[in-house]
């Protein structure tokens, strides 16, 4: 039977004048969208387009909730507490739930947008708040993770599932946490196809030379990257060949 | 048979480091609280705050949504189009909705604040929108709306429940609508009280010496208005000497 | 001796992460630019590097302040009173001119942005809080208006200087205002240069087949309508050969 | 001659319909206030308010420049790059200049607030581009700076000067760094009062049970800690005694 895996990416990024992302080029090459939920990015307009459009093209659909930083975009790291943490997931979860709802589309995971991906990623506490903040409004919602060790133990802890995520454009530190890089740049798609083929299959190489093992449910492809929809055209290329199917999270966590 | 009426209140008006309001001292005298739910008031902790004690007073829940406006406190016009109503109305439900789920305290209504109340008043499209948004997302739930011809209007139109409201500490307009004061004065209580008695029986006096023949669903009470638990102490004497009984509105609409 | 005229557009409207107009291009092609001051576009990266641009380029600076309304643009009216007004434009004022202090760039004028500006061409109690607030921070500023008779008597009211405004890449009502329009469209270069050389002999044509006689110092170019570059380069093609002279508005007023 | 220090407090941290502190209550015990300008507190009518209050009571005035966080009110760090806090604070101090200008108040000092301020207390880059920022506004102005080696090598290095501060009704960490707390609580004002004199002669005890020999220019006053009136009042029953003359900033460091 063939391998699953989900490719990710951000969507919605838009707020009221300003666009960002080309939604509608990246749309058909992935299998499941983050949408900005009105922190970060995503106005209340934006966030009911992105729902569409994710309809349209039958991607599944996840929440991509941030800290309060329209300036920056949710991309620095804000000392809100624990509970502040919580209850600022609660709320844009539920913001983008109510479009779903309205727009009879599905909610099918969560994944924190930017600083607040890289505090979860290192702050075990904020992390099981997030958990705890997904399982209270609905428990059927997948957070999506950095595959790894820290991945398994937040799932045994929190009682949700927990969504292992590779990234394949950016290179991942020894932590196991993605390095994030002011703006992203071109990549070689064979590289980058290489390293998605090398999570699929469990090993994430680190920028010290090592390697995670791991599983992987979804790999996260940046729809800002210089070369993006060439990097998913060859990932999907060697997919094919080598029997890896991409399907929504929801199919791959089955 | 006693005669039902819901006595509201808003609540949840704190914002961050503000607080506004006694909610404590208020919300055990009313049946229905609206909750403020982030753009004229009530941050996410806030927001979690009310809704427990909403619970914790056996008080129904309704939504409390506002034209973004922190500044002005969601009291002053913004020309925000139909579709841009209903975005920020379905946002806004939604995270407090969330909330509720979390917390597994029931959402009974949504009743629009301040301008955006007097907006969807006299502007049908603008209603419409709104009781279009409400409909989408939950059609369970009952719109707040001047008690009078266009709410009757309203609910044939949307094809929602809509909750007629008469204003006691404030005076009614001729056109119906309530009569914003800058900042709330004090009234006499005996006044207040005999107001209340009219409207649940179907009278509401305007300023120009008529009156509005109609049902009224819920009595608004004015937390921030000085002598507020005053009014509501004798407004429930007098309902309990007239037999009128203060019950939420999922009652008095059954 | 050749006329003079100002051709003014508005710059620095990016935000955060998201950039908006081609600054670029249409910079050496004007006399003078409106700098956004936060509030509905221009976070302060922005002005800062706005600032330096206008510097680079030898352009005369202005204030662009605005409703507080992001995810609006500021082209929602606001019902703010005309002190609120007065406070806005003080704060935006400012905050520009501590980054013109800081990059030795002097300011110019002000020009209220989208729905300020409609509302202040409409009511004279705005329009001369905006005035009296420009005069209290710096009466060396002007106030760019609507060519009009309006713009005369609020110039006699407040004793600031007012820089009659005309458009001519939109229409401009009976009533003397521009006709916005949702999003810009294109026009035919010839007669977008035509309109600009009636406007500098003291002609606007409106929508109704009328026409305003007033003085005009400076025309609007909308940098985000489609073939703006063509248009101003007809424009000034137009200008040379009828020997119009664009300049800034400091040595137009003078 | 009698030794010379400035009292300082915060001000203006209203926001809209939210009001904060007893402004009218502490101000007339005080030589200096900061003022909030708008990202943490202090919408523009607060603003103008706060100015024409220090007027007349003879205050001298400060900006208190914060992080964009009403939710945090500026409490939360914030991890924006050096040349965004530049920015950020040219921004706020500009639009408090222009009410300063408007209202004919001088302005002396800027002060950031909250976790600004632990910020530039603990980061030299950050404490560089605030201090760069400041003197590229306007060189006149002092920038409060806690009271130890940190603040002579700012002043060596920045050019400006620096005014050090002391907080007394706050503990002093082995850092020099005041020690927040989450909400403030009451102190003895006997002790709190020793602790000025002591700082005005040099000495700042730190919680580890050291001390802190350094020039002090300002004490701190928390106007929304419990007896924060008592303690002010002791502060200057012993001032009187001891021969210590209150006053503000620029007389100080003169």
């Amino acid at each position: 039977m063939a391998m699953r895996v989900d490719l990710n990416a951000d969507a919605g990024e838009s707020y009221g004048r300003w666009t960002l992302g080309d939604d509608a080029r990246l749309l058909p090459l992935v299998t499941s969208i983050n949408a900005a939920c009105g922190f970060h990015a995503g106005d209340p307009a934006t966030m009911r387009r992105t729902i569409r459009l994710a309809r349209e093209h039958g991607l599944a659909l996840g929440a991509h909730p941030a800290y309060p930083d329209l300036a920056g975009f949710g991309r620095r790291e804000l000392r809100a507490s624990a509970t502040e943490i919580a209850d600022l997931v609660t709320y844009q979860l539920g913001a983008l739930a109510a479009f779903c709802a309205a727009e009879q589309v599905p909610l099918q995971h969560v994944k924190p947008h930017g600083a607040l991906y890289v505090r979860v990623a290192r702050d075990a506490e904020a992390a099981d708040a997030v958990a705890a903040a997904i399982r209270a409004v609905d428990p059927t919602l997948a957070l999506v993770y950095p595959a790894g060790d820290a991945a398994d133990a937040l799932e045994r802890r929190s009682g949700i599932r927990v969504a292992r995520e590779a990234y394949v454009d950016l290179d991942t530190g020894d932590d196991g946490i993605v390095v994030v890089e002011p703006s992203p740049r071109r990549r070689d798609p064979a590289e980058v196809a290489q390293r998605a083929l090398d999570a699929v299959r469990g090993r994430i190489a680190t920028v010290g030379g090592g390697a995670i093992e791991t599983r992987v449910d979804t790999i996260c492809i940046h729809g800002d990257a210089p070369g993006a929809v060439d990097n998913v055209n060859e990932i999907r290329r060697r997919f094919a060949a080598e029997d890896v199917e991409p399907r929504p999270l929801a199919d791959v966590l089955r």
